[in-house]
């Protein structure tokens, strides 16, 4: 169970018709790893299954407490809302929404305390058309409109992630800046001065400039720099590397004698 | 192909040492559905395969096209920006998107004329730490924490879908880049490594590391020079100061004599 998201507790996937048994199991892998958990299944072909256990892999416990109905009116029938996911909406007569916002209406009824639930067709014929009468909306996955054949676990993931989605927009909780430590905060505008007084201190030990104006290199440096936003402790990195160049500058400056 | 979304052309799906055949077909399938028809294996266990082909369903073509490299690093050679999907990143250095911001870097990137990747680790323990070095960035999927095991197949099937949305959406961000010359376009793969060698090289010579294991530094380094992306130029920019400290290191060498 997710304790982050308690919504859940009032979203449902309903799969009608379900022909493949490992589309089943399948599929309540994909709900678990979103943190649904509430799996009815209308009219399987075959259930239980050993297919369907095995595809599962450890999301069993929704499997174990799956409701089984014999048609989809009494699988949603305490439902507030009920979103049809299809492949074509158009030839039924029903407000059809894209993933995102199918996904938050469900979550905003779930979260003021309706039953919702997100129904799957057949994986070959999809939901009948007294089936989607029962719907209060349809939901369709933009696909490939040349290769469109989602498979039943794929649907159910990608509608399954939209939820998530939701609830973590609607929960996310504000990052509280004060208890990030300094050394993962962006540098400072006078750390990245102090970075870019060495860095230029650096070109010029180093003879970068080589008589040109130091100018132009710097400006471009600093555009560079400024785009990576480094951390306190990332400048303190980049600064020790430009230490050991100009200590290498040095030794070899005095090698060139007093001179030079 | 869709014609719908020609970007498409220019984003690659890499699958890194995928174990079982039949999730390369799966995930095939969840990518054609979606648009998306560049695949890319990197040291797949076993392919081609007979249950590859029998999963990919009608997305056949995608395996017939697709491309081996023995490699990562050979697989995104020329790609302006690489995405590594990581389960957990807060091991790694590495900026870490939603799939959502994920995608729309990479449909920007690809809008724009660049080669990008998107790249799956292997079933079991997803992407090692050197080919997450190679990656610009990284995306979660967010996952219920007491199960976060999508498969491989779903995971492709979330991230294509919203690529497919950004594309939709069209809020890309499209950097006008069709005029732009080379120089002023994101180095490439190979000449950010090539940048990466030279700077391991220069931290060697100026001493940097004192007896200190050089990975760690390399790590810190790495992500701040791919997350500033910077372009053509601007490597050769930064090549030349390594150069200049590269060649005071050897003049400090030879002041203390063969010897040292």
């Amino acid at each position: 169970m997710d304790e982050t998201f308690p919504a859940a507790n009032r979203i449902r996937i309903v799969l009608v018709g379900t022909q493949h048994p490992g589309n089943i199991g399948s599929a309540a892998r994909a709900m678990k790893t979103m943190g649904l958990h509430r799996l009815v299944l209308v009219a399987p072909e075959r259930f239980p299954h050993p297919e369907t256990f095995a595809l599962a892999a450890g999301a069993g416990d929704l499997l174990d407490a799956a409701q089984v109905h014999g048609a989809l009116g009494d699988a949603v029938a305490d439902c507030g809302l009920v979103i049809g996911c299809t492949a074509r909406a158009r030839r039924i007569a029903l407000d059809e929404f894209p993933p995102p916002e199918a996904a938050s209406k469900l979550l905003g009824e779930a979260m003021s305390g309706i039953e919702t639930a997100l129904v799957f067709g057949r994986e070959r014929t999809g939901l009948d058309n007294v089936e989607l009468q029962l719907c209060h909306a349809a939901v369709t996955i933009p696909a490939n409109p040349a290769y469109s054949s989602l498979n039943l676990a794929a649907a159910v993931q990608v509608l399954a992630y939209e939820v998530r989605m939701a609830a973590l927009r609607n929960d996310a909780p504000v990052p509280a800046r004060a208890d990030v430590p300094p050394d993962d905060l962006p540098a400072s505008h006078a750390e990245m001065e102090g970075f870019f007084a060495q860095l230029a201190d650096t070109l010029d030990a180093i003879d970068f400039h080589k008589g040109r104006t130091p100018e132009a290199a710097m400006h471009k440096l600093r555009r560079v720099f400024l785009r990576a936003t480094p951390d306190a402790r990332e400048v303190r990195l980049l600064r020790g590397v430009l230490a050991d160049a100009q200590r290498m500058a040095r030794l070899a400056g005095e090698r060139q004698g007093p001179a030079s």
